[in-house]
């Protein structure tokens, strides 16, 4: 076998993804006709564990991007770079996969700067080109190819938000936190915990998610609760652990954090 | 044969496209006198594809660039760059057009910043020149290259604009989505589906329209209808395939999102 | 005959100019002490034309500067470049012009940098020098340099403006459109259309000038009124070229363009 | 024993720290798992005292990076680097702390730009990767490596935040000042004076706490106290030691300066 | 005689000078002493012909500066430049002038930026000094150099101003337009035009100076009387040649020049 | 000896300097302790001269810095420079000073970005070392290194200000300026007058101080007075040097320097 450019973007084990309802279908009627999909959903819900997912099932590698304010379209498309050798030109992450064909996620894609976006356009369309002027070179998209993008619109929604020309070149998938007992499920597998344990940490994640009508940002996330899960198998107890993996990161305001608190001590006696 | 520095930008199939009015006639006048022209209309009502349907016409290439906050001269223009060989000058898609004779496309030109659009008026005047400062150079445009340039007056106009001293130099047209009738022979054209369910997806777009006057930035396209077309064509359900590719990707807004909701199944039972 | 480094910058034809009044005596009398000009007026009414044939008339070669937001002072005075031959001080237009002997004109010069119209002092005083720090140069400018510049104040006025030291070292001149015969004259001898239809489309910009007191931020200018002219050539009707070389580029705004539909319908019958 | 790139960052003798409260066990259990900590409280409270006792406790490197307003991305992951010997790349502190096992303590994390803390990401998450987009690598992070970061709710909070993303990553930790006969030890064993002396600055301490409600940004911090009770073993009175390592720096304001100097004058006679 | 480093800077013929009161005496005084002087007044009235005669009458070179928004402190000290012959050290026009032994002239001093006018502090007391830190020189100021900086109250006031930390280095001397029979005598003399004539004019500026207290940012000043002169020389008649010289230089605004225009008409008959 | 690379940073003679206080005392306890000192107070109040004074008394190379709005941490750290002989790495006049052992001393140090505040948190507590990130040198500080900032909180507090977690890792002087008799004594001594002119001045000065109340910046400082001072030896009446040296730097506003004039007057007759 050759080569293979993009092998350490490549996923050696099944990602573990509980499925919701139908998105695994939906990605994949998308991915047969290489939409890109643009992923909705608060923070910590599983966006980029199911993309990981998707590229597993799908067999192709997963090139990931983390956008922010400061992310420009060289950052994704490549450079020429001054190294020991002299110059060479770099392709970025974007043009890796739609050079080599890979899916490529771009997380939390409201984030990144105007001229980023919209370097997206003619992947995006019929075209599905990449113009890299730097190097004279028009690429044509490998047909593996696919994009992915995903935001949280409760989040972010209030500060950037894509434009028209963007989001209608994407077909949408939207993601919530998984119901009670499925995520219960989650905790417990993944946080190496037993069943009655990971009810009790949902239960407070319940909680916590109703504060954000009390000016919470965002509710505790299913990683939270992993996170807390852990920590009780390293001596701390089940109450300590949600103020350490839960309370303490999820805000700064006293008045919230008493709230937070309060919920901690609702599920776990002292 | 020789050489075609814009092979690349050449198209090589008729791009299809379903006149509207007079918009062919008009272009060949424009184009017959070398005039710049400025096409106004929605997102996704078929600029970009009748800019490459006239290409094809007209048998030229046409160098396509997506506008951006921070596109710069240069980057139209061209720059010295540090390559393998050492430094060279590279021309910018602009310089390439003008001399080698292409239509030249800039898309949402109103994105671009202030130095991008002034470096334009040169070229659209009577004078065609193209001065390239920084390698010395006057460049007198090869009497095949005309400009045009797009942007979307609905969104853009709350934002930013051309100044006068640029609009003037054009001349324009003004696009809106189709009628009914042919929007449905598109959408079932493109999207390989029967015309009835194309026009179902047509009724759909259009009570999207209308919640333009409730806050909806803009209404679904032609191309969301043809995605959504699609996705049945992969074992989606129109209904499903409708929120996928028309009701998430357009708006975040809980209340927007039920309204469009809505309209889908207003045209497709559960 | 030697080589001339202004050769790409010389009129190889006399340009087209109908003066409206004293303006040709004016300009020479400030030539003739090299005093800097300014010239006031609104988009299209003819300044770029002007200076083009005052530099035709008076023999000397026109280097030319469309200023904008980026436009720094190195972009005029020159800069050190990196090429293919190694490094290399490259003049820009405006030491060019002071260097050997040309008029420069800086259209839209409000529109440049703070940093650019300083940089003119020196060269707009007794002094008549420009230093180059960058080269370790003071320079001082060829006798037949004489400095031009232009903007709108009609529309930068809203935004930016000279500074008094820099006004101050003007003489000005002020231009508006011509007188509705000569503006027929104009658009006869320009679009090459007979003088009925002439006089019908300047009654046309005329109706548009007046709609700046409704919102339209400029009227239809003299070369507006060629394109239509023009395009009446190629097969398109007086009110169908009026539209697309008038109206579309005017406005953006529905009840404008309403406006600006009725003064084309006033003129031409459907 | 082989060369070991970390030594500079690594601790010769045991941090001087006293434990609060369970504070040991909780970053005990957080390393076990490798969760980010995140540690919040106010200045000089001891943050930065307790993560050299940890890394010392758990025989650790530690690089630690004080963030800023201006921190990169390329700050924290590496650059290339024209040195005298041509360009090598280098790798910046986190990418050493991750390559080579240390804990990384980002100092006032929330200073930092938002492309420095979205690179934190693929390594605070399952994956534990840093992309080194520049020089082509997928740094996997070794199995020591643990990212802590710290920043003072009661300061920045005000100013700029982490983003939910962010920090529902980490696992949190509170610090505040130490009570009374703690710190007073403290003071004692650091700034090399008898008990008494160390109670009377704890005194004085406490009262500019109770100066924020009035307006003081932060009160005292232990570290003040260890300058004022070193002071006075060079011979200042502990009155004028007070006012030169408390009162003076704590505010500018003369309502403030006269309130923290009743605060001392309470404490010390003249 | 040996090379001379400031050779381009010194001035050949006396600069023509009117004085108004003792400024010469005071000069001098702050000159014996090597003091930093502080010129303020309106735009033309003499500041910079003043520091050139000073220059002139002192036998010194002067080294000229205009300053502006985005002029640095590396325009003024100096950099390394990558030229045809490699890199070297180039000394700013700052430099210059403190090395060899010039008067430093930095016009409009408040527009620069605000660490251009810290890296003077050094130099404006005692130490006289100039930290050339790119380079690695602790420059010591020739016995000769002298700093002098200009701005106009009027104008500047209302954007930007010097921080007291600079002001109080420098003594200052006040400027305004000279007395009418002198200024009448100056644009005589400099205009090559009769008394009568010239008082003509001072009557026009005068008014025009009246018109600050209606909305003129500025009134005439004597540079544009001088204009105004020499253009009756080339055959304007001296209303047409104030319109061009003063009017239409010196405002954009309709009600201003009608008053401006006026101003002329009382002066002149048609 | 061996070679000094601080050589030129070290004071020949004895600087004048006018105790007021214990503040010699002061700072000698906390330069015994390598504490990093903070002086506060007015501009011209002798700041500066008292940190050379205290280099000279403990026989220490002074390295100062101006610091400003665009002094970044590489300025004061170093940077890898293109000079003549290839690149070489350089030290900022902080890195000189820590490594070699030189007080440095950082005037208006509220002015400089962020960043270089930062830089110096691990130089300022008990780890004394400053990390070159771009040299992967961790610089340990010598034993002799000790950091001095300054800044007037009356003018600066209204802009800028040191954050708490800079602040507390100082101690601080307050400055003012010295009482009557004192300033007169240093006034006839610097400025080499006598007693009785030295004593008026100091009159003036207070009634400039007394107008903080009524809108002025800043009184006159100790600097100015003998500015005035020294005008009078070089011809100029006291009122003229008062005038010149005082009343025309401290303000531009006419009601202010009516005031300022009147002070002058009281004390001198015309």
């Amino acid at each position: 076998m050759s080569f293979d450019p993009l092998q350490a973007w490549r996923l050696d084990e099944e990602p573990y993804y509980a499925p919701q309802a139908e998105e695994l279908a939906a990605f994949e009627a998308a991915h047969a006709l290489r939409l890109p999909v643009l992923l909705k959903g608060p923070t910590g819900c599983g966006k980029t564990r199911f993309v990981e997912h998707m590229a597993w099932r799908l067999n192709k590698p997963l090139v990931t991007v983390a956008c922010h304010d400061d992310l420009s379209a060289s950052d994704l498309v490549g450079r020429w770079l001054l190294d020991a050798q002299g110059t060479r030109w770099q392709d970025g992450p974007l043009t890796q996969a739609a050079r080599y064909g890979a899916l490529c996620y771009l997380d939390e894609v409201v984030e990144a700067r105007a001229d980023t976006t919209v370097v997206l356009h003619p992947l995006t369309d019929a075209r599905r080109i990449l113009p890299l002027t730097s190097c004279n070179e028009l690429l044509h998209a490998h047909p593996d190819f696919q994009l992915v993008v995903s935001y949280n619109p409760g989040y972010q929604g209030m500060h950037k938000t894509l434009k028209p020309s963007t989001r209608q070149r994407f077909v949408g998938l939207e993601f919530s936190y998984p119901g009670a007992g499925q995520e219960a499920a989650i905790v417990a597998h993944e946080g190496l915990v037993d069943a009655s344990l990971a009810r009790q940490l949902v239960a407070v994640a319940e909680q916590t998610r109703r504060l954000k009508e009390h000016g919470l940002t965002e509710g505790a996330s299913t990683r939270m609760l992993i996170h807390a899960a852990s920590l009780t198998r390293h001596g701390l107890s089940p109450r300590v652990a949600c103020l350490q993996a839960i309370t303490c990161p999820l805000s700064d305001d006293p008045d919230l954090a008493t709230a937070l608190a309060a919920a901690v001590d609702a599920s776990f006696a002292h």
